[in-house]
């Protein structure tokens, strides 16, 4: 049974539909047609003008924040996606291109050493300067840039996968921009919200308690092959032998989560991982991230400030620690990112991104599952779920030569996999193949729990 | 022979006519007259109106910098001086005021304990809110608040030293706003000026050898008593012996450090204080904060941005452990805070703080002294200098019992003493009995080195 | 094809004839016979008189040291592994048994939280009291308590998988007691040889290249399961599909690692993961722990001192980071622990650890393999080798709810899996399936690098 | 008034007697007598022999702990006090000596850079060779050979002079060992007693109130001049004008320490120096060093092991942060080092020392003081006194050139003065003029608190 031929009916089939990628991605490297071009220009406004839309709610001082080294101020986010493009395309591929500004260079590389130093990472939140105003006119500069060459040059296949890869960049940094400016809010005591209109009203009263999807011992293919976008880290498709196992069909919610809590959670060693009970001792530890107790009753800081604690929604901003102690204290276990894959491929709808709360629907916060069956688990979307893999390369797996090289293979060490997206995931970013990583102790992220275990 | 009683021959004297301050200063407690309280308004908006001036060439994003936790952002500055107005005198003497904002209270508190608990000093910078917007409000209401209490409400002495004491306070965060913005700046690739158009030529080419002034063996009375304000640390005014010592009629200049420099002396460990020769080791100094060497040439970072080093100007920016370790390497020591006091009520003309290079001049760097001469030796302004004595309180000396006790007093430990004022010291907030300290690692402030010795 | 049916054949099928222990390891429940419990007994005395034997040569000082929080005083190690005995079978089992010395209970604790607070590990190194002898007559006390228990008492067959734990685990000791002292006589600028006498002469002076073991595409069985003993984190054995494959039939030597460093391989930060390169750059790290260069010659530090670089011996104390950069490097990859299993369930002769260079052939170094053959690949002994696997449970691992549960799954995070046994692993203790883990920095084990690939 | 000129008749007066030193300390450089030699001879070999007495009671293991880096193993004090004599003395002043050991050379430096890179400070635990006894054998042969240089060698006064700084400095790490030895077991949960043999009982129930020495406002000349052995932190004599003070008549107690730390001594801000609040905020203290509770009462760890709290003796082992609080709490200050000199050259008795607890008491902890009156008030032993007094070379300080010169001017910074020796330095090596001095968070020195104020 070989699951990736049958790509087309999974999550990732609606992008077929969306998109004329698949036309030129799998052949021999061509020119690209004019309406190739076109749909590409298209989709590179929808998504930069995406990014800066979710900025509105920001002023030139928020957009400054960096509230840890993990972090990155919005403008330095804003600033970096359009670095990304100048660098791998314009610098290039446009005739004629001079770049916008050599200091901008260096400091919004990244981490890609094969381009020179980069900037400190821990002082990007030190940057008044290039001003907001020169960093959207910097956008603004690449943007025309790049209309100018998909409208007026000749672009081939290879350039086009290199701008494909340029707007998912430019996504997972909408995400990270939303998650860091939280986390920089959160250390605001005026609790400031990113937005104050959100409607934040838990949905349910209670939650049912989970079913769970079986699936059978077999020789499954994972990973994603290149019919259309994926990163390099989701690929070599390759075969894996999968002992059976049960996934639950909902997350864990923070009703349960709390429960943990309160039986003494955070004060018993033997749930917890070695290095997670080291970090619970040294930080003093007794709630995620985010978890506020106030005159006896719980609140949890959002991006709509500080709201009461919502029972039936899924807990949210816990750590790899935190979600492998809770499976211990739950009688259960994560599942490992193969599981969760499969199930995936087994159990998603085809639109099942189109139906999941992801960043369109602008809720910025997960949902109570209301109703969550084995039909339909919701599997995408809400939140990202630690998975028990460690993040490492596929069977086969080679990271490219050149400076784009580095963009996720360096990496393949200490972080774990999370698989899913979340409520701030753009919904045509997450695949049922995608593979998101973080540190075991990071839960600034919007991370959740969902239990596996054997078959009864 | 005893000093003080000729403080009106002093520095300190031209304030004596500038203010009717003397007038109630050490008389008992009695209300204000309405000119008194005019003159008090007056000189309330002038300091209030200063440090605003001192923010027009930042932007919003510029004022939330805070570059190390020992720095401030500007913003922070603009608050926490308005929360000392309100906080010491208009919640308490000022009938029926509202405080402006609770939250205020602790964000904008420094280190006042009495008053509950600060927020966290390194995390300043992470303040997007109140914006730089809401803090001017701040600023505009507290004024009006204070212009009130000034014009329609009975103000008695003990209130008006407040005043006093807070416009003093105020003027020391103008220059710490100062040194603080230059720090963030430095740290910045880009290397912003503060000022573009600042005139930073060199003035002259050679500075003449310095002048020695010779002190004789005496008992001296040193300090300030209360006919003017002066801070509690400044007093009580009281005896000392003084061996007879001499003094350098001008500041060590950069061409002096920089053949120090060249002579090896950040490789010999017999030049140093032991705590100095740690520094040095850990950090891997090899010259003052904001020296930089470029392609050979060494350049210096201002307020003007990056500019080559000017041999003849004093060296600017060492800590208490480069001093004394140039002053070892040169053969002669640093003074005691008292020793530099001795000399200056003897040797400094009562406009001396008018004729120097302080905030007023607007040249935000130190100027070579290219005449000093014993007639009228450089003593006030251009730099901080560094003294051997450590900052322990005067014979006498009792912190008051209540908030404003916290102001000095608490210090008195690990720190040293400079005396002087500096570049940006505003030329009515200097006096001769003024005692700054710092830390002996700390080289942001604008600190240079004058040498002493005994008499030959 | 299913692997551990066949272990009988594999390497820890010398065991079965060696110990009587195969007929009860399976079996319910039962009393062992007065044979096996003197078998039993005799294994006990070799075990616990060869750790003894390791520490002839130290001193009372010596085997006090702790060099960094990582290794423990040989003292401890000394006391900790008959602790272990004392904890988990004389105080439950052998009737009338006093606790030799109640604050031993938590002086010797490593990491058991399940029996209270263990002492601070970082601090062994400072207990002074006991001294020595009272830790030998602590083990002697032990020693005869266990001795009468097996020759006095009932012992039933878990209570026997209890003691042969306990014996793997002193085992274990017995190798970081040695690489313990190693680190500590490395600070020594000394330099102190463990033994004077050994023989450290280079044995040839070249290795030939290496031979490719060549594995084909197919479903393996992998991992331990219970006729003799094995650590639980060996099992439970279950399935794994695995791509085809090639591992290197010898470990890549001093001389080629060399040829990596003269390379520039590390000021080369695309050869790194970036963990690995932070490392490099944080520590200046410039080659292996314990290589030096002297006027310009290659020298390491060895249990004999400090020792010319033998460019034909294994490259010997290189981090995870080292090793998989080393590949990069070369062109190659680390195997997978999965791989490595495999080569050596398909490779290694029945008597390859008797074979081998371990520790019971005394050379406390790493040997050159002069003829490293496909017929006879050297995957044990010598050296621990690096694999890219993240050390994680097994499908179906659940570790125990005792105490002893402790022993191995809250490990399974951050820590990286190696295999093979070294120059000081006891050649009864090493086994195909077993899994040994340290976190990818570490390198004060016996660690080296052994390459795999795909297939031509 | 020249309190020098008297010092015949104060306390260091009594060395007069005991040696013949004053008869060429101050004279041109001459050759010493054989008498004269002959009473060096012997009072080298009384110090060199009290400190081997001092490390009876201690193992090998013992000698070799260093538990802080503060703090060093009481080998290496043996050891380095012997490279003291090898490397001032017989390698230039004894034909023909040939160094012991070229290693030790840089393993026992302490902290003299003129000589090289000293072994690093924090790891001079790590050392477990060279062994106590090749430790022993290096002291014996130091020995022999000074022996032979003053027997058989020219002895120029000048060297006489460095033999006796030598001797002062031995008897300084006499104490330190006694210090370190004791931080050292407080670490150990065994809580091992230094002497199982000290009598700790209570000498008193109740100790009198405090008489005050009242001392009028003067110039007096503080300090050492030559005629006999002072170090040069003593020196030059010079005068100083004094405010008259009143100076407690002894120490405070167990009992009025107690009082504070109850009354929240260590909740209320106010009390401290913000450096000293800092320390108690980050360290959770609650108490002195080596104050434990158990079971509601109060113990102490002593060199007798762990004792109940004696309420009568004086609290020994604060911090400078502590002593000042304290005495703000109690309405007093502490006295400036100026300011006790004063009180004790007044006050001490010729025989003050030998009527002190000190060392040769073998009390190794500080006595209740019964009766203390302003006739003769304890200012000598028991315990070091915390000064006010920033540790600042005197007027014309000037450390000699050589490598001695490290002795002690260069921590002349961020340190407090301490007077007045404690039960653990030997009598004959305090003085009335001598400049003890740490850090003000240090606390493992017998440290205690003597309280002063303005006259009422």
């Amino acid at each position: 049974m070989t699951l990736i031929s049958e790509a087309g009916s999974g999550v990732s089939g609606n992008k077929v539909t969306n998109h004329s990628e698949h036309l030129y991605w799998q052949e021999p490297e061509r020119e690209l047609s004019l309406d190739e071009r076109a749909a590409l220009l298209l989709r590179y406004q929808r998504v930069r003008s995406e990014t800066e839309s979710l900025v509105d709610p920001l002023t030139a001082e928020d957009m400054q924040l960096q509230s840890m080294p993990d972090a990155s101020p919005s403008k330095w986010h804003l600033a970096h996606t359009s670095w990304f493009f100048e660098t791998f395309i314009l610098r290039i591929h446009l005739t004629g291109y001079r770049i916008y500004n050599p200091a901008f260079h260096s400091l919004f590389n990244s981490y890609y050493n094969t381009l020179g130093k980069p900037f400190l990472r821990p002082q990007r939140g030190l940057l008044s300067r290039p001003s907001i105003e020169e960093v959207f006119a910097y956008r603004s500069s690449v943007d025309r840039a790049v209309e100018q060459w998909l409208t007026e040059e000749d672009v081939f296949s290879e350039q086009a996968k290199l701008l494909v890869l340029g707007l998912n960049h430019e996504q997972q940094h909408q995400e990270l921009l939303l998650t860091d400016i939280k986390h920089a809010f959160s250390i605001n005591p005026l609790q400031p919200a990113y937005r104050e209109d959100l409607d934040i009203e838990p949905g349910v009263d209670e939650v049912s308690p989970p079913e769970w999807l079986s699936i059978p011992e077999d020789n499954y293919t994972l990973g994603c092959d290149v019919e259309i976008f994926c990163f390099d880290n989701e690929g070599p498709a390759h075969q894996r032998f999968q002992q059976a196992f049960r996934l639950s069909s909902r997350l864990v919610t923070n009703g349960e989560y709390l429960d943990f809590l309160q039986d003494g959670g955070y004060e018993e060693p033997r749930l917890w991982l070695s290095d997670g009970w080291s970090r619970v001792q040294e930080q003093k530890a007794r709630g995620p991230l985010y978890w506020t107790r106030v005159d006896g009753d719980w609140f949890q800081f959002t991006l709509a400030g500080l709201q009461p604690l919502d029972l039936s929604a899924p807990v949210c901003h816990v750590s790899f620690y935190e979600a492998d102690a809770f499976a211990s204290w739950a009688g259960y276990r994560l599942p490992t990112e193969f599981e969760w894959e499969i199930a995936a491929w087994l159990h998603c709808r085809r639109d099942a991104a189109d139906r999941a709360n992801m960043l369109e629907a602008r809720n910025f916060q997960p949902l109570a599952e209301v109703e969550p069956t084995g039909d339909e688990p919701q599997l995408l979307g809400n939140l990202w779920q630690w998975t028990s893999s460690a993040y490492l390369p596929y069977p086969g797996f080679r990271a490219s030569a050149d400076a784009v090289g580095e963009y996720n293979g360096k990496f393949m060490c200490n972080q774990m996999v999370l698989r899913g997206g979340s409520c701030i995931t753009p919904k045509d970013h997450i695949r049922i193949s995608y593979r998101n990583f973080f540190y075991p102790h990071q839960a600034w992220q919007f991370t959740g729990i969902r239990l596996a275990g054997e078959l009864p």
